[in-house]
């Protein structure tokens, strides 16, 4: 591993900070819901303000996620006195966890920045110190994670000779607090002089990946090209793709990976045309408790994204809608995992438990 | 067939008109840029509008549009002079057809409306009352291809006993004369007290499918469920859909079919979850001078619909688009064309020849 080029790179924009140089801080979020138009923060002082930005994606991507939702439960903690602390905190995690339901990330940073204050119940400052240096460690941690999956899947575009890549979604920069998932393997193949076209799906509802992954590989300097969702397997069977990549919010201990919504299908596509899928996602998003992707809850949103989804309403008044935020794919699907731990391919049960089972 | 029962649907809405007893008159269409939010009309006076309205897709849909072009001919011949009236009209004939380059009932409908000037270009307005006529022909007989298009695809879906479709973009009443070419089943259907429910995709970039397929549905009170194109495959997965059903814009000798985007990965997805995937479409959409699918001109369009496709900018300044607004899918994929000369299955260039060899 080539660890310093790609600890150099730096991501286009900063997703999620602390403000503060100890506990009585804040948590900063890059409001993503105002890119690309507008590059705005939002500062959140309290566990409402943390589960709103979480639910309204002002923060969004499992990783970056995990890093707020850490740097959350310290800011939640800011309210709580002395007396019951260790409940209370508990419960305003569950909170914080409430705020989306498929990202494991989420879940898993709580629970971790809650364990680090433990014995430490009885003196809340103290609690709160150990909190955020917990959250910081998750956050350094989360940069790190990046730049070992760049690593690895800049060694794959090597190998393989990967000029054109797809992507759905934004597993880029501003899903994580480094230089993605998906992504991490393009900003470290450019930095070594690579040149590469990205084809982004626009990811409807949403749009996350016309918003963000086009804005982010564009500060870049990476050629994006953004098409509808509708339009990738026609892009794919024009041969104009070498490879797909996208991140994956939980995969399950067989491999099976929940990502955003059109993953499944662009999975499906990618197969009939030979084009090799692959996910790229730190262990962190591994759920090994869970046996197989039927077990991955989906959330559902509001339907009003896919009939008001650009401040216009787009569809008639009083009209049903369907709106399951992601889908699961299939191991059976996926060429190959790109995890900071390595490459996991073929995609099993067993594999997954090689490289992820110490975890 | 019971072409009575069918012959009373009526559509929810006037596409298309020609204003007035006799060839001075106008063209009215109905602005579907507008829907689902107001219903609007715009009257075409000459070439140039009539060319303009094609292009902006205030008229859509293949047979609809064949309809339109044939009126707009009569439209474009009213500024011509008797001296080389003959050689004007083809040439307002070749303006029109360059509006759009894939739907193969555009030229056709030209084509034919001209044809029926021929041995009048000495006497314009003679010239003008044939043409009329033979639009007004050409009009009729598209609601009645709609008509047994609906009897064709209701015996399948009494036969097969769907209750739940399907569809991808609109090849509903709004795109054609009469009650549709994809949705002609389901109103006759609906109409003999069928229940149905039918999943509309909403049709990235122009969302003909949310703004158009559900409102004509909604009004005709029929079940519609929107969903983003790329939860298909999803919806598909979950045993949701019993069928397919989509239209088409030119269908080659083989039963390749070209169609809005979208369509061939929404056949790839089918295929994979084993539900049939049924394409509808008159006579006219077929183009036998053309072998197989990979002949058929594909349309690009202006990438600000999908960077600018609902007012605000939904994609950073600058970023490249890749707007391909058909694409063509293989016939291997289609279990069976649903045409008014009755069903082709399954999908070849024999039975389609043996079919539709004689128009």
């Amino acid at each position: 591993m080539n660890e310093t080029s790609a600890r150099r790179i730096q991501p286009p924009a900063t997703v999620v900070a602390w403000c503060g140089d100890d506990a009585t801080g804040f948590l900063r979020l890059l409001d993503q819901t105002r890119l690309p138009c507008e590059t705005a923060y939002l500062d959140c002082h309290d566990t409402h303000g943390v589960w709103d930005a979480i639910r309204r994606l002002v923060v969004r991507g499992a990783p970056a996620i995990g890093v707020a939702a850490g740097y959350g439960v310290v800011v939640a903690s800011q309210a709580l006195k002395a007396e019951g602390f260790g409940d209370k905190l508990t419960a305003a995690g569950e909170i914080l966890k409430s705020s989306r339901p498929t990202a494991v990330n989420l879940a898993w940073a709580v629970d971790r920045v809650i364990a680090s204050a433990r014995g430490l119940e009885s003196d809340p400052p103290a609690a709160r110190e150990a909190m955020l240096a917990e959250a910081r460690r998750l956050h350094e941690e989360d940069v790190q994670l990046c730049a070992n999956i760049g690593e690895c899947a800049a060694g794959l575009m090597e190998e393989a000779g990967w000029e054109s890549l797809l992507t759905h979604c934004n597993a880029g920069a501003l899903a994580t607090a480094g230089i993605g998932t998906a992504t991490a393997g393009m900003y470290v193949a450019a930095a070594r002089g690579r040149r590469l076209r990205v084809y982004c799906d626009e990811t409807r509802p949403l749009l996350q990946g016309a918003r963000l992954t086009a804005w982010e590989l564009q500060q870049a300097g990476i050629e994006a090209v953004v098409i509808a969702d509708n339009m990738a397997a026609q892009v794919l069977r024009e041969g104009r793709v070498d490879a797909v990549i996208t991140g994956a919010d939980r995969i399950a201990a067989n491999g099976d990976a929940a990502n955003k919504i059109g993953t499944y299908g662009l999975a499906i596509a990618a197969k009939h045309h030979d084009v090799p899928f692959y996910v790229a996602a730190p262990y962190s998003t591994f759920d090994l408790s869970l046996a197989e992707g039927g077990q991955i809850p989906i959330e559902q949103r509001d339907g009003e994204e896919i009939t008001r989804g650009f401040g216009r309403r787009t569809a008639p008044e009083g009209i049903a809608t369907y709106n399951p935020a992601f889908d699961v794919t299939p191991a059976e699907l996926i060429a190959g995992l790109i995890t900071d731990r390595g490459l996991i391919c073929p995609v099993n049960a067993e594999t997954v438990g090689r490289v992820l089972g110490g975890s």
